[in-house]
Formats: structure tokens, C-alpha cells, sequence
């Protein structure tokens, strides 16, 4: 079980379904991303989230990242000349890491879909879904 | 009044002096940037605390910054060429911004002034004073 955040405060402890040490992209279709200001920070400094992130691009499966998230994508290198979106804190970091940032609710650029919060939920999971079904 | 951050969950709130509308960088002998990962991800999206940063750096006043407050530094776009340290989640973004980023207690380049950690505190401190004295 860990710890969840919800909205402002501690929420509802959720049950982890595997270890980071006990999953490879091979046994994924894609890669969900999720935001939130601590969760990306804490977790581009995991070795094995980051070898996790560029294994799923250099597969061309898709990534979805969204609001904080796409900071794992700067920290995995696969920026470079990339069209992203993401939470307005952090895009200064996606273009200097090489990407071209849009403000919209949805970027699509080949494996890479990424939005900008949660207001874009609806919009974000409907272009993974349709990635995943491609 | 606003709520502070302790750990791991909500600490104490503390008064506010004085509000970023009220301040420029002709009142002050340099600029201490504190840590936190939400702080400084909330901080480097309001333009008046961007302009402080980059006022005070071009009046070349000592402006210490610690943990994730590099942040702001790069935010602010004045670390191109610039020895620089931080809290090991934002190096990256550091280097990504035209930084040198350096592993140690204290990195001093001019006027800037960085550590990467709560532990790095006292030497923090001291090397602001310092710069203060001179």
C-alpha cells in the first residue's frame, strides 16, 4: 500500500499491483505518466523509472504523460525536437531539454502524448486509448 | 497568514511581511530562495518573483538558493555558464539551462550561492553571510 494525494492533502492509501524491479516494457503496451508536483520529482530520480521511460520510446510505445509528468521525459533525454505540453511550471525545463512546447490540451507528437492538467483528463485518456488501439 | 510546510505534512502558519507587490530588489542586500518541492515549482510561475530574481542577479547581489529553489535560477534564465548546485531531482534542469552543476555543500560562482540539501544548511548559511559581509 502507499500513500495517494488528493488535491491539497494526504488521501486514500492504494495497493501497488508490482515493483518497479519486477516489470519490463515487454510486458507493457504503453506507459501512463501521472502529475502532481512530488510524485515526477521523486520519481525521475529512480534509476529504473528512467531506463523504464526510454525503453517504452525507443519501442515506440506509447507514453502518456500529463501536468508534472512530462519532466520524466526531460530526465529520460527524449526531448529532443519532441512537440510536448505540460503544467506551466515546468515548461521551461521541457524546452530547455530540446522540446518544443505547445499550450494545448492535448500534443500528439508519434509515441509521445502529453497534457497539461486535469482538466485535460477527458482528452488525454481518449488519445492514449486510441494510441493503444492503433 | 500562510501554511507552512514541515517534513512530510502541513506545519505551522507563519506571518508574511511583506507581499511581492510591495518589494523590489533596491530594498535588500541579496535574496535567500528556500527550498521545498512545491515552493519553488509554485514561485518560478508568477512573473514578479522571476523579475526579483533576475533584478537581483543583474545588480549582482548575493541571491542563495537551496534543494529545488535552483529552480528559480533557471526560471529566470541567468544560469548559462553558471557553477551551480541543487537537490540531485533538479540537476538536469540545471544543466539543461546552460548550468556547470557541481555535488557539494556549497557551490559559489559570483553571486550565486547554492546547496543541495537541508543537511547543507549550516555551510549555506555561512557562505550567505559571508557574501553579505564583503
Amino acid at each position: 500500500m502507499i500513500k495517494g494525494w488528493k488535491d491539497k492533502d494526504w488521501g486514500e492509501s492504494v495497493p501497488v499491483d508490482a515493483s518497479l524491479d519486477d516489470v519490463s516494457e515487454s510486458d507493457f503496451d504503453g506507459l501512463l505518466l501521472p502529475g502532481g508536483q512530488m510524485n515526477p520529482d521523486i520519481l525521475r530520480m529512480d534509476k529504473r523509472v528512467i531506463a523504464l521511460v526510454s525503453a517504452f520510446d525507443a519501442a515506440k510505445k506509447p507514453i502518456a504523460a500529463i501536468c508534472h509528468a512530462p519532466w520524466l521525459l526531460a530526465e529520460a533525454d527524449v526531448l529532443q525536437g519532441r512537440t510536448v505540453t505540460g503544467w506551466p511550471s515546468i515548461r521551461t525545463d521541457l524546452t530547455n531539454a530540446g522540446a518544443e512546447v505547445v499550450d494545448q490540451e492535448v500534443a500528439l507528437d508519434g509515441n509521445l502524448i502529453t497534457s497539461r492538467k486535469p482538466d485535460d483528463i477527458p482528452a488525454f485518456n481518449q488519445a492514449l486509448l486510441a494510441a493503444l488501439d492503433a
